[in-house]
């Protein structure tokens, strides 16, 4: 596997395991999470730790399949499904454990040599979410 | 059909046809064509028109399987495959017809009122492609 597709895997390994020890080290200050479908963005380590715990706080499963990767140079392309199951507070079900499974692509370009995330970005398919929501 | 995605089969359609006449009419002089995975860039419908045609040129077959497609507004995300018979002249395949099918995820984000492309980016699976021809 090339060291690119090596990094991605490590880092989604430890955004989904919520592990921000090791996300930390992926990012710097000028790192950028931009998610484009729901057009949000963060800048730097800080902000898109922040996000990311905010995001995920109390999920009791979270992870990527991911259908198909590919690179080029430092370009890795992920496609696949972001299952969640959790609290429905953040997703309009107060009370209720919500399952869902959101189709989607994130592509995370590095800085090689500091093994960093220059621009992580995602599109997301909400409408599929909200679908799911809907009967949950 | 969200009109977005209704604006998205039908670019897809004029620009996998080769019809230029009806393509000519998504782009402006501000429209940006950017296969990421390639570093290629574009700008306004001279130039990408230009571009399509030379590289779509003596196609014999040219489609895009949409496995997956969803929007979020006025941005449009086809997840699939593009497959492309032609020559191979400009694959290094002198001589040669060429067969290939080519992972990638094309977005697009649209002037809604215009029914314009704002910007038309690519993220193409290039190793698989160089994979397949490889036995070509």
């Amino acid at each position: 596997m090339p060291v690119a597709q090596q990094y991605a895997m490590q880092y989604i390994h430890a955004l989904t395991h919520q592990d921000y020890k090791i996300l930390r080290t992926f990012y710097s200050r000028d790192s950028l999470f931009y998610d484009k479908t729901a057009n949000v963005k963060y800048k730097g380590a800080r902000h898109i730790l922040a996000f990311f715990t905010r995001a995920h706080s109390g999920v009791l499963e979270y992870r990527f399949d991911v259908d198909h990767m590919f690179n080029n140079g430092s370009l890795v392309v992920l496609i696949g499904s972001y299952r969640l199951r959790g609290p429905g507070e953040q997703y309009g079900k107060p009370g209720k454990v919500i399952d869902i499974a959101v189709p989607g692509v994130t592509t995370l370009k590095f800085d090689m040599d500091k093994k960093r995330i220059v621009e992580h970005i995602d599109l997301m398919d909400y409408q599929t979410m909200s679908d799911q929501l809907a009967s949950q």
